[in-house]
């Protein structure tokens, strides 16, 4: 028999806890696919004892996530704690440095130290993998990576906040204000209670600057993105652009101009 | 300085050439992307003297394309010269039974004889990779086979023939007949002299046939294929469909149902 792909995985939120359902719901499909079964060894969370809704029987707990690098039973630490510092950066910088493949979805850490998590990865000649950081649903990452590796791409643009586009396409929709359309969202939990980095565009500038990096194969650089979000939007401009026949959207927009590249959100 | 991967081309015409083309002038940032050279060593085609307008400079040529696949130098072959039986048959057999990766645009070949060609590949355990086969400027195999592997697909569908998609369009943009447009369409070399392989939809559904084998893991099943083409559209149609908002398009559409996988073009 193939030895399985032993993972850790560190972070169990709402992404953490997704993750571990599906490769437990989906075992057996995965290792079909995979021609390889895909076994959680250990995960590692703030709390242990909180009810997530899955099942952590026979898999190990570590209080520290930086434990889970060094076990010789991990084969691939998986990253799903977030924020672009602390014990998230720390998490992959030691799990690069100890030569074992890392896969995250922290678009944070990325946007703010992914040329030098990039450059880790490379010394120590292992993966590093991040569909999910950008666009979790869309396969974009690897077909911007690999699919697109013969093509010189000149611009790409779309839309890449979820939680703006909900509340641009209810203010279209229903008339309703700004303020009360965010309120809503927050109390449905699509927008968190602090809701600056969605709707101030910073997470979108996040994922311009990471697939713009791939895209055009420079270095992440989150500083040069131009950032306007849609905090002063107002229901009368989003009537105007109907009575046009058009439709407000945050956008993410990366393209090569005659003084180089440009990045703007907005 | 690591080995270039050695490359034959069968068949130059408008891809084989293109490819030949890009290989040549895309040399550096190829390099760069695949951390190793690609290098053309050898092609194979039909008539030798002939203006294809690319440099065959240093490129040995072999009149019979299967010379290809016994060559030592030779680590890959890319098949372009179309059709699902005959010499493209046979070249792509044979490659793939001397344990060589193949690369093929083949749709019809794969419509055809897919589950064949795949078994043969699997037992040599060489990549049989066909991503220009269907929507070449579109990544969709990748992301089907590799993008979604998590996934479970219940639907897929889209306009997979640029012929009928540029008849469609212009039918219901200057009001001209489908017989005035598909003239205008061979004049200028988007349509075949023969072009009922277009609008008939057996384009469509080879492609169709593909992509539903990768995206369901079943057997490629042409003959379960409902198939309807544009050939008996008339203006009144395209217009009865304009004035309620609507557009026609010709699509293939591929699902699973409870009777079962359900694949049409109509």
């Amino acid at each position: 028999m193939t030895q399985p792909l032993r993972i850790a995985i560190a972070g169990l939120g709402t992404v953490g806890s997704s993750v571990v359902r599906l490769l437990t719901h989906q075992q057996k499909l995965l290792h079909k696919r995979c021609d390889r079964p895909l076994q959680i060894v250990a995960v590692s969370a703030r709390q242990q004892h909180r009810n997530r809704n899955i099942n952590l029987h026979g898999i190990d707990w570590e209080d520290n996530p930086l434990a889970l690098v060094t076990r010789d039973d991990v084969d691939v630490v998986v990253e799903l704690i977030g924020g672009a510092e602390g014990i998230a950066r720390q998490l992959c910088e030691a799990t690069l440095r100890a030569g074992k493949p890392l896969v995250t979805a922290n678009k944070a850490l990325l946007a703010h130290h992914g040329y030098e998590l990039a450059a880790l990865a490379d010394s120590a000649n292992v993966p590093l993998a991040f569909e999910a950081a950008v666009a979790g649903g869309i396969p974009v990452v690897k077909a911007l990576r690999e699919g697109t590796a013969a093509n010189t791409l000149e611009r790409f643009y779309g839309i890449l906040n979820g939680t703006c586009n909900y509340i641009l396409t209810t203010m279209k929709k229903t008339k309703a204000s700004f303020a009360d359309v965010l309120a809503e969202a927050q109390h449905l939990g699509y927008a968190e209670a602090d809701p600056s980095f969605d709707i101030d565009g910073i997470d979108t500038a996040h994922k311009l600057a990471i697939l713009a990096s791939i895209a055009f194969g420079t270095r992440v650089a989150l500083d040069q993105v131009h950032i306007e979000g849609i905090r002063h939007l107002d229901l009368h401009d989003v009537a105007a652009a109907d009575d046009l026949g058009y439709a407000i959207k945050l956008l993410g927009i990366a393209e090569y101009t005659a003084h180089g590249l440009s990045q703007r959100v907005h």
